[in-house]
């Protein structure tokens, strides 16, 4: 399958980066051909419905919503800004949701975030469910939460405890399970 | 496929009972082998962990795993309550929760609601999804809620409303075959 | 200001209980006359529309509407199952609003949880969140979330750890501040 | 009590601004002093850590956290996007959450939608609730949704349906009322 990945992030030592290109690995090893996109590719400026109709869809919205066509699949990861998704992330999502056909509906898709406090950020990724499920996304149940990041990964930006480790790689494994069962030639059925 | 369906209300009237007839006849229209069950027969005591611990899992609860288990998923209608999940579905779910393996991993779902109001019961949905996902559930992304329940049904128990009743089965269809792509015998992988 | 308190637990050696009491002091040392209750008073069966129509309101639910009355706010402390609000609590709560008037309309609410886990059921509060002010709770926004509960008590029930005291102790002052501000007199002009 | 009022929509016809229009006006009736803001006077880059660090806040994050430190309360037109929160007002709220003191702690907030559909925003408005309780914000309970907004509104900008004008006034009311109780000189207190 064909999986598409960014982490929602514009800072330049994201961890959620970091933690994203484990899971690229991964996702490799599992078999996927992952299209590693960075978030800075998919510029857009602050949505606004009057500038929709008057310029249409902006530069890093063709860009975004072109990835998202040749991919089965998207792979994001993503800080948790104030208990939820970040400004940034939802404001990609709106401008992507008004082309047509939206080029969201019948992926699948797999959420994580990596966080400095003790909860990994896993309240900002409920609440990214919410669009991306909305939009008819097919999300892998388990999500992958790493709390801690600032001390969490070793010189060579694998991740320091092996359990966690083990654990996205788990993750990672069953959502390319999922996601290879969803992609064509049966996905035109699932529309 | 084999899908467990139930509606999550106790009252003999249940709109959701209705709508889950008419979503039931069309899985099996679609392929799908659907074990249609009572919530009566779920019947369990409020949960309380001690119970738990001196007489193990209620008999409901017992025959509530067992039919899971047997199924590759499972189609709920259910009535929101306050904004939320009916306090009786999610006290089954905490009982279930509890029993190893736990049944509901790795199980696809589809949710639905009926309601007397204009809003339909989907803001109960959005929160019946958080356990279900949470404990590992396949849900599919889109669910259906039907609005102004009460006059939505003919005499023949069918959806008077053409357009209605075509984006159920859409609905249905869709997930089923999702479903028939994550069931046996490629579940054990997805774990 | 009064103060109705319960923890959501039917265990005995509940945790939540043990947090909620030391909330309890800390409220009437902030000038509050507070009613402690034991879940187990408000004893209900699973709600049925039907039973409900034939019997009316059990009376575990007229004992919890009747305290519920004659406070001007209510504490909470509960567990959280399943990445959500107790199926019975919630049960509590969709017979509770089926009275009229509706008792907890109006009311200020402050909502707590001890768990096990590190993240301490702090996303079972934020769906509790959702009933109680759907409902016309005045809820704090802040809410306490106590992690690693098997560890965090000393013999004589007090929280060993003073920071995370601290924490509690402002959020139950902020609490019972804002809640003497919502009380009678002005309670009627809230509503 | 002041009011920090306005609609999160940058389009020149927005339902939004009318809603918020005819809301301000009935707070401005029943007591509050109104500073009714354009969501344009906000006009922040997408937030991105580094930017933050170089140029620290943009100067419509410094507009905007201005005129909120002069506020009680808060009060919030915003239209749903994708089931949630628009990616704008949530990239405000990320700007001015950096902010320290963080100005929202200890406001009083009212929050409402005007949407096309027959579900009227109140699934964005939810959504909405979770940032700015996590911020502090005392956020009354009611919210307000407008439902098929292209025609709700005369041609003087009043509401066509009189229950529906009706329904707001009392929010916007108990707003006030709750709104003035928590506000100076109390506020020092709450936090």
């Amino acid at each position: 399958m064909n999986i598409l990945a960014f982490a929602a992030s514009l800072r330049s030592g994201s961890y959620n980066r970091k933690l994203l290109m484990i899971a690229v690995e991964m996702a490799r090893d599992a078999g996927a051909t992952v299209d590693l996109a960075e978030f800075r590719e998919f510029d857009m400026p602050l949505f606004d419905g009057d500038l929709h109709e008057t310029i249409g869809m902006p530069e890093g919205g063709r860009e975004m919503i072109s990835r998202i066509e040749k991919a089965d699949g998207i792979m994001i990861a993503s800080p948790e800004y104030n208990y939820s998704i970040p400004g940034t992330l939802k404001n990609a999502i709106d401008w992507v949701s008004r082309a047509r056909p939206m080029p969201l509906r019948g992926k699948s898709g797999l959420i994580m975030a990596a966080s400095g406090s003790a909860i990994g950020g896993i309240r900002g990724l409920w609440q990214l469910r919410i669009p991306l499920e909305g939009l008819g996304v097919y999300l892998h149940p388990d999500m992958f939460a790493l709390p801690s990041a600032p001390g969490a990964f070793d010189d060579e930006g694998k991740l320091k405890d092996e359990a966690m480790a083990k654990r996205l790689r788990d993750n990672v494994i069953s959502y390319v399970t999922m996601g290879t069962r969803l992609a064509e030639p049966v996905k035109a059925s699932l529309k």
